[in-house]
């Protein structure tokens, strides 16, 4: 159901019947990018292209869902045969993902017949939008964490099956090491972790039965979780265990304060000769949180980042569009209160300076050549993707070359100033063009 | 892919084996339920149970799924036979749809062979957390329109497909007129409506031709989108077209100060004979919104709200948990740090005073007899449900006689205030009990 081509907006429908009637098939530019960011991002992380992707090139109706569009007596048969014969024609340029983007900088621009660049705006967005927020958040953490492990812990509290996969994959790209999803472990190869739930420690009339079982069935490198009842009692039990022969290779504490609860512990397992046996820490982790903890040099050697993460709890959502350049070969601007757009087909031109930081951003036309590289890519053309997929890792690792790009006060994580991009001359002069031509 | 028994976390599968291999296959007893409820919430309205419940029913991991499983190298060929075979056959207890609830006290009970109660609470956990965010943000809102037609627009913002489909079930449940997720008035029979975008009237070279041809096309009841230049011209062209014989239904705002804004247009449309064309306002709606238009008395018909509501912006999570309370017989507890739970089978029982309102409900074990009404029925036994599925209409009034039986401090839309359920005696002696029992 969810990978339907119906997981649109109705006004999709009703548009794509008038363009149908009108005659509106000419050749239409939009673009999506961000208006604003949230106060608490200094930058936005692109991520989500790849699913993009696969949604253009294998978007149809199918004759189920166009027999259902006819049962609603809103739409003629004509128009409907045509809908179920429409497919994904266009070309996309985007900006790879894992790359670093601020406010009005495309992330992707759609250049296709009318009908399909707009009929596929509402998912568009909805994937781009929900890989780039969970990207965004989970890149903070990754700068937060100083190098220690981090994993998406956040499935439960994501919004839905298809948001917690794609979050795990985001976290991916923004450098997590794996994720406790098991299917998207299998959808994207990510590494998959897991521990285990305070309900195993507490079926067991013990602990201490609890951890030995769990260890026997799991020899190797069980990571056991402490703080059931009482913390620093099971991280003796697990001092136990370990001189009783079993490779335990963590123990989780997903309770109290990590930084007192994961410095107790840790003296208990050195204490017990288990040096070897690694600290994980949960519950109810961000960025923030995770900072605090690095900077007081809590012995913690992973954090298991869930519901803030997957929710992107302190910023739920983007000020992102999918708005009208140019259609029919003419630019196109909209002038809604607080809401204007900039017309025209634009790419983003970003210099970096001597010390290899971003310098400057200028969103100019395409046909412009400011200095700096251009960051839109061609990747589809005919509807069909230009090449495969890049891998996760590689996607990874172009977002460690991003961060490090990043000026100091983009990826601060207490009031992140992001870098704002200079519209050029190109494209304000495109923009007064248009007002004298449709000014009233 | 999202429907997968793999949604779900690697632990529950590592448990799961350890389970297996140790004999753990007595009956267990889980509830679901909020910790606390976030700041700015004073109650929670119970949404997702059809979806959980269907969950449940068709609960298998399927042989490709087990091949792949068996790639990984971590579970073994007996294990991963048993786990094929593996149904949810248990017992449901649940609190209605359209429910409201207060902390501590539980959604659903799963009493099941451990490993099955075990192994569905990710997905149980993402299924019905979603839904109840989303019903308790959209039942906010429809206390705050006083009685105008709400509409879910959020499936772009959404984070994926399944939110979006399960935010407009949700808004649906706590009172929302319809949603524009085509997908989900399929899947859930719910009205559908649409406008339409920016796109369409900057495609056209004129408002007045894109106004124009789309109430061609949409003869009847046709909503126009006026806020692409300038609102109060646009209003003009739209009276000149209702006087030259178009059927307009609506007009809708998307942009600037709603209220001055809807109060130009209303007096543009009276002065020009268009009374009974109506105003539907949308972007950037909550429940605050809303209700500053509604106390002004902003002549807005209908309001569609989006991100706001599909994210839950303000409170983008609920802490909620699904704890083992029973496990073969004995009562089991959770003494985490800020973190312990009640041990036992609980039922929450209600009271309400002579004008009809939540008096106070009381969180006892389900063999004592407070005073009040049970709130959780069985809905599931052998794993069938017992009835079949509530049309959305029938919830979507137990939801107006649960909003009608809210104490004022917990409707209230700023600082709510929401109720406390009192724990029982009885569950309480059992707490003591468990932890003199499991005390070290």
């Amino acid at each position: 159901m969810t990978e339907s081509a119906l997981v649109t907006d109705l006004y999709q429908l009703t548009m794509l019947a008038a363009y149908r009637r009108l005659g509106f098939d000419g050749e239409a530019v939009f673009e999506l990018y961000a208006r604003r960011l949230p106060d608490e991002r200094g930058f936005l992380l692109v991520a989500g292209l790849e699913q993009a992707l696969e949604y253009l090139e294998t978007l149809a109706v199918s004759a189920d869902e166009l027999a259902w569009l006819g049962s609603l007596g809103r739409f003629e048969p004509e128009f409907l045969e045509w809908l179920g014969r429409l497919r994904f024609s266009g070309e996309v340029w985007a900006v790879p993902e894992g790359t670093a983007l601020f406010a009005d900088e495309p992330w992707l621009r759609i250049v296709a017949p009318l009908p399909e660049a707009q009929f596929v705006e509402s998912r568009l967005i909805n994937l781009l939008h929900l890989e780039t927020l969970i990207a965004s958040k989970a890149a903070r953490c990754v700068l937060a964490a100083g190098g220690r492990a981090l994993i998406d812990f956040g499935m439960r509290r994501a919004h839905g099956a298809e948001a917690a996969c794609l979050a795990a994959r985001a976290a991916a790209i923004a450098g997590f090491a794996g994720t406790a999803t098991v299917a998207a472990g299998r959808r994207f190869g990510l590494p998959l972790y897991g521990t285990m739930a305070h309900s195993f420690v507490q079926a067991h009339d013990s602990e201490r039965e609890a951890f030995a079982g769990y260890a026997r069935c799991h020899p190797d490198r069980t990571t056991l979780l402490i703080d059931t009842y009482d913390t620093l009692a099971a991280a003796r039990e697990v001092v136990a265990l370990v001189q009783g022969g079993a490779r335990v290779g963590a123990v989780r504490i997903d309770s109290g304060d990590l930084l007192e609860g994961s410095r107790a512990v840790r003296a208990i397992l050195d204490g017990g000769g288990c040096g070897a046996v690694q600290i994980l820490a949960s519950g109810n982790l961000d960025e923030h949180e995770i900072a605090r903890l690095s900077a007081a040099g809590a012995p913690i050697d992973a954090f298991g980042v869930g519901t803030r993460l997957d929710t992107s709890a302190d910023a739920p959502y983007l000020d992102c569009a999918y708005k009208l350049e140019e259609y029919a070969g003419r630019p196109r601007r909209k002038r809604s209160w607080g809401k204007a757009t900039w017309p025209g087909r634009k790419q983003v031109f970003r210099r970096h300076d001597a010390a290899g930081q971003i310098a400057a951003d200028v969103v100019a036309l395409e046909t412009e050549r400011p200095p700096g590289a251009p960051l839109l890519e061609c990747v589809m053309r005919g509807g069909r993707r230009l090449r495969p997929a890049e891998p996760i890792a590689a996607l990874a690792a172009r977002t460690a070359r991003s961060l490090a790009a990043l000026p100091a006060a983009c990826r601060a994580l207490a009031a992140p100033v992001p870098l704002t991009a200079a519209i050029s001359s190109g494209v304000r002069a495109l923009a007064d063009e248009v007002d004298r031509a449709t000014g009233d």
